[in-house]
């Protein structure tokens, strides 16, 4: 058996290596052109890094459905499930972009956080200005909105017969409508007392899985896959999405303000409900006064000490913990639909390191 | 031959019939569910009221398409051009929910509208508060968001065929693409000295025909009609818009602020470009010296009397106005692919009227 950090390593050079094809793609598909500033404010956070986890999961997911070696096929042509089958019969192989999609799905979610840090007007993001901040508001929100179109464009063209690119936007725009949705509930969440468990995740699931269930099935819609799959690889990604959530929420916490890119626990300071806080607050924990300020700037790193110390005092950050470690193992148990490859174990490993990984 | 008035009057007719239908198709389309408030916020403006001329003149392009009688067919259930053709051969009629598509028009126009107050910082749209004046930012921002893959949902579910499903979709991403370049074009221009009139109506092409072009042409595309009907009525479409957004700017220079239902002469105060000032520069005029201040509710009406009489001693009304019934012709004149019919005619009154309009 191999240790949690092996894995960790095997991982995030199987998703380096998928990244690099990412981000040459990127450009591609989305060239700076007139209006320049626009564009540029469009691009900004995109070529600032991040670590394309999501067209990850969708580029190995379409790997593992297609029983493929990974990395060894053309994103750019990549057979669809049924032309793989014909290989006998002299018929043309039926290729898709899949690349198209794995960039499209990484689109939405630079378009959702440019929109969302003027929403919490943060001042940070991967290390830079957030678009609001190096740009204007009038350009980020104009910038989230072209990408948004852009989304849409990018997944038009994967080549994909009609009647499956129709599904494709199907699911790209009841994603992207759920975001929304989700979002909303999270700034609805911040100006109530008590918010249960089952709403928190209930926001988790429309603020950040969807876009991991849109991941791991688009290559399944696309391909032309059953029903089955398609549904059990939505399944998968709403697990491992709720659970990069709340590892997301846990880090916030834990991880040193440098490695975060932003300030550590200004989710606290936010009074952003997480998984942590529903359950500190259902044993007793005054979550309210954890943190005097509200202002990221002015909060204190012995302040976040003292109320990660009381959280932990509360079990609070080890239910967190285990709530996530129950969605992986549920998510890893749904791809029982794929055949048994590289790439399926790459996904299970994709899987673990959500919630494993230091930041 | 008609008078204005009762050209005027006959158009009104037609179109508040049209958009008692859209009316009733809107809150169907777009529930208030959950969360309440953001899809409260989503629908505050286009509850507020709106002409419908867009999804009028959609449907009126179905309707002259079909060659039926307007106001006579279920928009709900729409005949496909192949299927009046066929209606002898027995076969089961196709039909389209044309109703969707004027309505998933009328969605993306209304998310541009709360976008654009938010980065005008406009307090006032059709006499009511802009969203982000009525509800808050975060939420104007959302319901802006919500509504844009709302429109998406909306066009899919018109059950046309999957190849003309995948056209309407990509002519809806790439008209949404083409409002933010033209947006931020306009952005840029207010702080710019020098535009000239091809850059201006490049950036109304954009900002505002394209939806027109949009509307005119997605009825071509759902019913099936072919390559040059399409491509003339798209044609159509940015005529009569690029006419409606220079009587826009006339307007807002000539219609009485409670009319208006914002504060008359803004675009001046706001240092918008406009055809008229583009071509007062030109002309010699000082046009930043017209008015004094850069804020709305500061200005007088007699500050805006003395600027139009400058602008109207200069020609520069007169040559917008001149520009847009130009316009309005050579939209008309593409109007012959289409069959003579009721239908067609109106959509030449509509043209017509576009520009007679009073406000």
């Amino acid at each position: 058996m191999t240790t949690p950090e092996a894995r960790e390593k095997a991982v995030l050079e199987a998703v380096r290596k998928r990244r690099e094809r990412v981000n040459e793609a990127i450009p591609e598909e989305l060239p700076i052109q007139r209006p320049e500033r626009l564009y540029e404010a469009s691009r900004y956070l995109l070529d600032a890094g991040g670590k394309r986890l999501r067209p990850s999961v969708l580029l190995t997911t379409a790997e593992s459905l297609a029983d493929v070696e990974p990395l060894s096929t053309d994103y750019r042509e990549f057979p669809t499930l049924d032309s793989s089958a014909d290989d006998s019969s002299g018929q043309p192989v039926e290729t898709i972009d899949i690349m198209d999609a794995a960039v499209s799905v990484e689109v939405i979610q630079s378009f959702t956080l440019i929109h969302d840090d003027i929403m919490d007007d943060d001042d940070l993001r991967r290390g830079v200005p957030a678009v609001h901040k190096e740009y204007d508001l009038e350009t980020a929100i104009l910038a989230g909105d072209t990408l948004y179109s852009k989304a849409f464009e990018i997944m038009l063209e994967t080549g994909a017969r009609p009647e499956r690119a129709v599904e494709a936007l199907e699911i790209l725009a009841t994603t992207c409508t759920k975001i929304c949705e989700g979002q909303s509930l999270d700034v609805t969440f911040e100006n109530r007392a008590e918010v249960s468990p089952d709403e928190y995740l209930e926001m988790v699931e429309q603020k950040t899985a969807v876009l991991y269930a849109a991941s791991a099935s688009l290559p399944a819609i696309l391909l032309g896959a059953d029903d089955e799959t398609i549904e059990a690889l939505y399944g998968y990604g709403l697990d491992i999405g709720r659970a990069f959530q709340i590892q997301d929420d846990v880090l916030d916490l834990t991880v040193p303000s440098e490695k975060l890119g932003k300030q550590r626990g200004s989710d606290l300071v936010e009074n952003k409900q997480t998984l942590i806080t529903v359950h500190a607050r259902d044993q007793g924990v005054d979550i309210e006064g954890l943190v005097d300020t509200n202002d990221v700037d002015a909060v204190t790193e012995a302040e976040i000490d003292d109320a990660v110390a009381e959280l932990e005092a509360a079990g609070s950050i080890s239910y967190a913990n285990e709530t996530a470690q129950e969605l992986v193992e549920q998510g890893k148990a749904r791809l029982e639909v794929l055949p048994e490859n590289e790439a399926r174990d790459l996904l299970c490993e994709i899987a673990d390191y959500l919630i494993e990984r230091g930041y």
